[in-house]
């Protein structure tokens, strides 16, 4: 237990998407502070929320977001809330829509499990396992590459990786199809090349995920090329592999990779409870 | 936290039927109580039931509510039972078939999350609200204003509110179209009019609700009238407006009266914590 | 509250199938020895996992066993896991492949909550009931008869049945007919019969069950007699019955039967938790 900090105060999570190690990762954090957790699965355990504003709702919209927030924030002290894009209009995403009305609404404080554009619990779990990874002294060579996928995934954990990384002050390589920048935002900085295997030369950690093009956005523009990673691609033994998963085997990231000693993987899942953690703590100290 | 009057005392909530703030507000009384408190989404979670008595359950009934209730009982103190009418046969769910087998099989004492016919919890905290908002020495005019819908909905927040109003002295105006009389075991002792507007007259609290025709039961008849309320159709400006949500906005309830200081919906359900809390408190002190 | 010996320690519980008993009694039982305790219904809550090895990842699987088992094996000290089997491939069914990969891949304790062919914490809770219901000295003659069904179930219950009764020493008398014999190695020591009425002369306990062919596997041969058990099918007025429900009324079993004195269903369902709990404090004293 890390401490008591969150004695006497609650916390909701919200999933308008599913989840497997932010549900667990979070709920475990908010119990090692003490908090008392509920989760709430919309859509399955309640109904389909209404996100338009003054409309008529004839439809299969249940309850409007405002009333859904807004109840929220009556019966809980902080609210996790996890959004995942639409991918078909990019200036609602990038506008955290959803995120915002729930902030807006709610009137309480509110942690994102993943929204449209950002992962950051994600990503403060990524810059912990680099952290512990990283030989004392040592300045590491991080890259982000691109992976390949059978549907257009959303350039959250992307977006959210690139900025971490960059306020961090880690030096970082974004290696991707042509088609697929990311948005300037979370990329200023960073050394951008089509040039995978150029990327990987004397790369300490790699990040391997997928997502979609930003323009135009949500689409998956062709890729020549075989963007998989597997062991005889990488030049370095020491070149560690990270992905936030879940990652499709055989089609993002090798077998061989997965199963070996490089794979960061499950240690990026475990630090996930101790981002949620500082996250939350801190989160009560500001507000409480 | 209340009072450690459940300590040791373990709570089952039933949903057959969705819900949010029931959910939500039932498991945050029972932990203020001191209750170990357990959620079962039956259908989700679980299996589809066989109500009926002396069938050959060979088609998609997997459990027969004698076991499943009969078990419950083994596994908790008290059972919180959510169900709503099938509203097809009036006399099986005014008769509270479901929630009646709960209590006969379960052996153990049952907390009504919402029935067929009454949604008890809610009318007490939308009580209390009234309370709070009442001037004190003020007798209130509370009115019930039935309002429009795309389905056909139960009549048990209608019925409880009318039942519990009455009970606790207050004056009631009941103001519906031509078809849709509640149940005259709940409305007794109540003002009935289709004048919508002279119900609104000098109202302090009006509650808006949608409910589909006691007779013909479920049925929904044609409504000549505009019945949603806005702002403009609201003589007093210290009138307030209650609805125990989801609500649909545009459809229901104007956005402009939600979205205003009249509204208490969010008061109401902030209640419902502290009914569950009061009733839990009360069931645990007459039977243990 | 047994004692507090799980206190510190948390317990997973993933469900692959639809549980009611196991879900609440197993939660129950980790409360009451102090443990932490989170359920997640994967492909619900979380998504659909890929069990196979070495294959490209592009289809409906959005997780690969190795790694979901992984990612819990570092959130939880003990996992607990629902699995049936898929009845279609006998020799990945009796090898366990699911348990035995959530086993591998997790790195921590695994406790069944029923696999592919047993179910050891319905057949200790089962043991207990009959040891409840044993007059004092006595060695009660045990029977397990064969029920209808409407589609193929598992052998699992079946088979984890006559593996404890044997092994805690009672006599066995197995009844079905013919064309659904269970595995060799969970029968070895058992009478076996395909005469129900001869196996139930003189019975202490019956226990009922439906279970579909080992072999060919998972058929559901035609069976001539009648085998549902009803009131007067039961020689002795002392006979107990016994199933671990679901129980498909009228069809497996007489309503006669489980409304009336004989049944122990409820005890049965009710030693799943002391079942449970006594698993886990076995478990966490050998581990920790």
């Amino acid at each position: 237990m890390l401490n008591n900090a969150g004695s006497g105060r609650s916390l909701g999570l919200v999933f308008l998407n599913p989840s497997l190690r932010t549900r667990v990762s979070t709920q475990k954090a908010a119990r090692m502070l003490g908090m008392e957790v509920m989760v709430m699965n919309i859509g399955q355990d309640g109904w389909a929320l209404e996100l338009e504003d003054d409309v008529i709702m004839n439809g299969t919209g249940v309850e409007h977001i405002r009333e859904a927030a807004g109840v929220l924030g009556r019966y809980f002290d902080i609210l996790g809330v996890r959004t995942f894009p639409g991918l078909k209009h990019q200036k609602a995403d990038y506008a955290e829509t959803i995120l915002n009305k729930f902030i807006a609404f709610s009137q309480i404080p509110v942690l994102s499990l993943e929204s449209a554009t950002r992962h950051p619990l994600q990503s403060l779990a990524d810059l912990i396992t680099i952290r512990e990874h990283t030989v004392s002294g040592n300045s590491p060579k991080v890259v982000l590459s691109w992976a390949p996928h059978v549907k257009p995934l959303p350039q959250a954990v992307a977006n959210s990786f690139a900025e971490w990384m960059l306020a961090a002050g880690h030096h970082l390589t974004i290696a991707h199809p042509p088609g697929y920048a990311l948005g300037k935002a979370f990329t200023h900085g960073a050394e951008i090349t089509y040039d995978q295997d150029k990327a990987l030369e004397g790369a300490d950690f790699v990040y391997v995920k997928n997502w979609s093009a930003y323009d135009p956005y949500g689409t998956m523009p062709p890729v020549q090329d075989q963007w998989m990673l597997t062991e005889n691609r990488l030049p370095g033994k020491d070149t560690k592999i990270m992905h936030c998963l879940p990652v499709r085997r055989g089609l993002e990231l090798g077998h061989d990779i997965l199963n070996g000693p490089r794979s960061l993987v499950l240690d990026q899942a475990e630090n996930r409870i101790y981002a949620a953690a500082a996250a939350l703590k801190w989160m009560i100290e500001q507000n409480f």
